[in-house]
Formats: C-alpha cells, sequence, structure tokens
C-alpha cells in the first residue's frame, strides 16, 4: 500500500508565467522524514487525435523551443481556463493548429504527463471524421505544417525519429490500446 | 518547411539543482520577429520495458510529488551522467526499483519528454526474461511498490486511471507499435 506523503508547506520560488515553481515540504509516511520536492505548475493540456472521413491523420509538423527542432504531432495546447469547456478547448486547439473541424467528439482518457515534477493534467480526446473548414491560425510563437498521415505510418515515423514527441505517443497509443485506431 | 529558430541568447534564470530553467532569446524564421522563451534543463531519463520469461510486466507502485498521488508505472529513472552508458543506466534503474534483472535489453526508441518546454530525451529500452535477482533498493525519496501485470490489462489499468503517467502509456506504446508487446 503507498500511502500519500503529507504536503507540509509549499512556497512560490518562481514564476515564468506560462509555467511556475514551488519548493513544497513533505514528509515520507514510511519513514517520517521530511523532504523539499520541487513542483512546476501550469494550466492544463489538451490534445486531440484527428481523423478524417478517410481515416487519415490530421497531424502537425512544428517547431519545439525545448528540443530545438521540428516534430510531427498531435494537435493540441493549453485549456483556457474554468470559462473553457474542456472539449470545446480541444476543438479550438484542432481548429487554430489545423483549420479542421466537424467532426465528432470522444473522450479518450485524462493522464498526468510528468506526475513526478508536474501537477497538471492532460486531456486526451478523438475526432472522427474532421473535414478541412478553414485557413489554421497559429499563434505568433508557432510555425506549422499540416501533414496527413495514414495511421498505419505511425511505427514507422517513431522509428524514424521524426514523431518524437511522448505526448503524441502517449495520444496515439491512448487510441491504439482503447482500440479506436 | 519547417525551419529552426535561430537561439540569440540564453541566460539561466532558476536553478532547482534537479533541474534549470533558462530564458532564451529566439527569433521566428517565418516573420523575423524575436521573442523569449523559457526552456527547463535536466539529464536525461531513462525507461525500461520489463517482462518476465512468463510474459508478466514488472511494473512499479509508486508516489509522485509533483501529482500528489500514487499511480501504476514502467520503472525508470535518471541517466547518472557521461560516465554511465545508457544500457548500464536503465539495468541499474531496474534493479534499484524492483530488485529484477538478468533479462536481455534491446532498445526501443529515443523520444522527446515535453519538447515545448524541456530539452532533455528519454530513452526506453526493452528488457526480455528478466526475474527478481534481489530486494528492491528505492532511494529515500521513494516509496515503491512492485507489481507483475498481464499485459491484456494494459487498457484497463489506463481506462481506470491507476496506470495515468503519460510517459509509461508512452513507453508501453512503443513496445507495442513495435510490435513487441
Amino acid at each position: 500500500m503507498i500511502r500519500p506523503w503529507p504536503r507540509l508547506d509549499s512556497q512560490p520560488v518562481f514564476d515564468a508565467g506560462l509555467f511556475s515553481v514551488t519548493r513544497d515540504r513533505t514528509r515520507s509516511p514510511r519513514t517520517g522524514h521530511e523532504r523539499d520536492v520541487y513542483v512546476l505548475h501550469m494550466v492544463d493540456w489538451l490534445m486531440t487525435v484527428p481523423l478524417t472521413e478517410q481515416g487519415e491523420l490530421v497531424m502537425v509538423r512544428q517547431y519545439r523551443h525545448g528540443s530545438g527542432e521540428a516534430s510531427l504531432e498531435i494537435p493540441g495546447g493549453l485549456h483556457d481556463g474554468a470559462g473553457e469547456r474542456h472539449e470545446a478547448g480541444a476543438a479550438r486547439e484542432l481548429a487554430e493548429e489545423t483549420g479542421y473541424g466537424g467532426g465528432v467528439l470522444s473522450f479518450l482518457g485524462e493522464l498526468r504527463p510528468q506526475p513526478a515534477l508536474m501537477s497538471n493534467r492532460v486531456r486526451i480526446y478523438l475526432a472522427r471524421g474532421v473535414r478541412r473548414m478553414a485557413s489554421a491560425q497559429p499563434d505568433a510563437g508557432e510555425d506549422i505544417e499540416v501533414v496527413l498521415l495514414d495511421p498505419s505510418e505511425i511505427a514507422a515515423r517513431i522509428a524514424s525519429g521524426e514523431m518524437n514527441n511522448a505526448m503524441t505517443v502517449t495520444a496515439l497509443a491512448l487510441a491504439r490500446f482503447g482500440g479506436q485506431l
């Protein structure tokens, strides 16, 4: 039985706007010893696995500032906050990044992106039957190329290193493990 | 064609020991506009999908300070640095967290855990035919329970929320997409 570690204190130590860091005092329920851990806080993420009526994945190739390289990814982004329904946020990110929409959205699952370090969640959706409704509207900080991909290509694109974002592999895996892909 | 954004400058702005943050000045190759981005740096991660000779997954249930809850995960941890071969580090983490070892290790893939924000990589291995060699030796900051799981249970454990670490789903997905699981 793994018991929770009580959080005795939490102090803000860094704020980057997009994310912030706290130093939290915790106590092991097994040994009684106290220790400090750092926790990174940001809003929840939303991702969508979009499939056209022809069964093609709608993906985006984009440059990533953390890795310093481009990768082939599932569309997604940040939840806009308490005023936005999760499903609406997922559809908004899909439309902004790809211009696709109009499909039927279903919930694939909620995970922790990096539970050792981050306190947020990622909610992942499937969108069946999407079609191109408009041009993509990327943010100023994004360069995005829309790519249609046959799902049978997934393993090869991962193996080649082109699809190297773990969160994209996770989203595709939820659809695969659930039998929808 | 998605071109790289030149990194014009990088300033350290926070150091938590386990990870650090830089504020980097970049320039869009599309618009020419400059902007600041924050990048989180830490050592690479190593994960192993361990299978016993009977084909059971060797997993760990552990408490996570970011999410504030326990989850059922693939063993893994931090690369010890330049002096350690990646394969040796993966086997070390497997032994420390589970007490299992002795199998045949093969490379499943290298991904970016969170390329929008983080500069590091995760290397994922498969270990076939592992067996219990010793007791687990968790770090002081870890409470770990070893769990053997039939791979046919993966989808149900994800759906129940028990297996909610996206990195674990990613590691299992690499094995599944590659046809090894």
